[in-house]
């Protein structure tokens, strides 16, 4: 490092993750799973996703407390192109009404007993002071990916550092990734094509609700954005991040980065937070292991990224809201997984016969 | 009716079930949940959910309490036929199980608050009281299929009679429906194949884990026994029942009668509980409005089932357990249903611009 590094990219630096694999463990739980009073394998994907936390935990009999959601906000000067079904102002205005508890993510956050907060990590206005607000905006929108880069790399460094610091801070050992921000779908699908070799066809959906002609024209927008930036080599991910991503993409993935070095449990919300783990997971692959992927979203390229990243999603609701929705609904069965594992007779202790 | 007629049949007789369209409530539930800060249609299945409540409940703030879950359990003759991986003492000892409260259901009963009641409606074997458990045994187990008709139809009327009594005298305006019997995947099988069409090889699956080999033998077995049951013309569906069917399923089928009968909200959990949603939607059409198809199970035939019932599940986790717990795991799905419709702010009332 020389003396002409800028200060913001000499502090980035990545936060040691483990692999969670543990063959010992892993045959104890296991064993632990296989001889509770059920058919072998009847639980389904719950089953998997047992040993995860076992492993995630370090322990036999995973214990989840103090779940956090965290909603990161940011607009993006692409929504000047036209990309997306609704106004820029609908950013601040709908983290004005997660702050008055009156969006979906409110609700469910109430059901599921989720503390909530939003994250201001580059919302286009300023925003009043809240109690459930974190002001760590990187800068007032991003800009045109049409026409120039999103961010520079020191913003990129700074989003992801942000979000690594702010997790630090949070109680609990789960915690839920969410988002808002009009125009997103589009940094989501040019980063699932830079970073998983998606078309612009495959990787663009109708976001919010396009229709027709408004997905041909979003298309058009993100080839050009697109061939405007051509690929780094060997592969940098976080001058593609500042390339062609969105403040709230860079911190939520700095976010899913210091969680995972915490050995948290990590709910992936929709297609939003499905790019930031792929810029997670590009940055650091043991990442994987702490992610819960809670639902496939109706946004087209979703199906994808999953598949990118060896994901089995836990719901499929023909969900397109983000926030974080699609995390919060697929909780109870996370909390079942664990449960079944803690609390389930074995053939054993029940006196069952078994096969 | 002659004198002949013998007491069971003649007390038979369909509670009466209301269709819960309304288009004028329809219509004020679609532009509620359409108003809600979201983009329209972005909740997928929880919104055609959250109508379904609101049409059940004729209300536009549907209201879900006093949740019940009901196990039905009974043998089945045809296990002497080997269709199944365990051995048919099983059905008794899991009965156990649940009573003691470590399987499954039990820990997702205890997750969501549901109060769990087992019923004996034929199981092989006396059965000590307990108060969790209603002793509504029509015979120690259905007789062979493969060989003579599972039951007489005085018994199948019986069944569905002491399903729709049991039901009556349970609180709140949820339930949900489970079961417990070796061998009942096979039943379940023939029902599908009679009252929707479907093939042999189509309906059959692999149970709580059969082999290339079982399941070969297994689709044999139901092949030669659904043919000494030649269809009846026109469809007698009780007929059917009694030749082909379960003492849980029938009993099973009765209690959902009786539920929508009662307008309340009815979870069905996977393949056999579907059986029994076929029956009872082949006896009153009616009742399909009230059902809430809970998840689509491992199981074979119950692709085809839930097709046929123009059903779209809420969860497909690959489970193949039965119990009810596929109901109870997609229940917080339900009350989310419930709760955006009801506490979600609209565009007008946040104060958020629309498309």
């Amino acid at each position: 490092m020389n003396a002409s590094t800028p200060l913001l990219k000499s502090t980035f630096c990545l936060p040691p993750i483990d692999s969670t694999a543990d063959a010992a463990l892993t045959a104890r739980l296991r064993r632990e799973i296989d001889h509770k009073t059920k058919p072998l394998g009847a639980l389904g994907l719950l089953e998997g996703l047992a040993l995860q936390l076992g492993l995630i935990q370090r322990s036999e009999s995973p214990a989840l407390h103090g779940p956090q959601m965290v909603v990161f906000a940011a607009d993006h000067g692409i929504a000047a192109e036209g990309v997306s079904a609704y106004p820029q102002a609908v950013t601040v205005q709908m983290v004005g009404n997660m702050l008055a508890g009156g969006a979906a993510i409110n609700v469910f956050a109430r059901q599921h007993g989720f503390t909530l907060l939003v994250v201001d990590a580059g919302v286009a206005a300023d925003l009043p002071a809240h109690p459930q607000l974190l002001a760590r905006k990187i800068g007032y929108g991003t800009k045109n990916i049409a026409t120039t880069t999103a961010m520079s790399r020191d913003q990129a460094e700074a989003a992801l550092t942000a979000g690594m610091v702010l997790m630090q801070a949070l109680p609990g050992n789960v915690v839920a990734f969410g988002e808002m921000g009009i125009a997103n779908t589009s940094p989501a699908a040019l980063l699932l094509a830079r970073l998983a070799g998606a078309s612009i066809l495959e990787a663009t959906g109708r976001g919010t609700g396009l229709d027709d002609r408004q997905l041909l024209h979003k298309q058009g927008v993100l080839k050009r954005a697109l061939a405007r930036h051509p690929a780094t080599e060997p592969l940098d991910v976080v001058g593609e991040l500042a390339a062609l991503g969105g403040f709230e993409i860079a911190m939520m993935a700095g976010a899913m980065l210091q969680a995972a070095s915490e050995r948290r449990v990590v709910l992936v919300d929709g297609f939003i937070a499905g790019a930031a783990a792929l810029v997670a997971q590009a940055l650091a692959p043991a990442v994987h292991d702490y992610l819960v992927f809670c639902h496939r979203s109706a946004e087209t390229g979703h199906r994808l990224l999953l598949a990118h990243l060896q994901a089995k999603p836990l719901l499929a609701l023909d969900l397109r809201l983000g926030e974080g929705t699609g995390a919060l609904l697929a909780w109870p069965l996370v909390q079942s997984a664990a449960n079944f594992l803690n609390e389930m007779a074995s053939f054993e202790s029940a006196g069952v016969s078994e096969k």
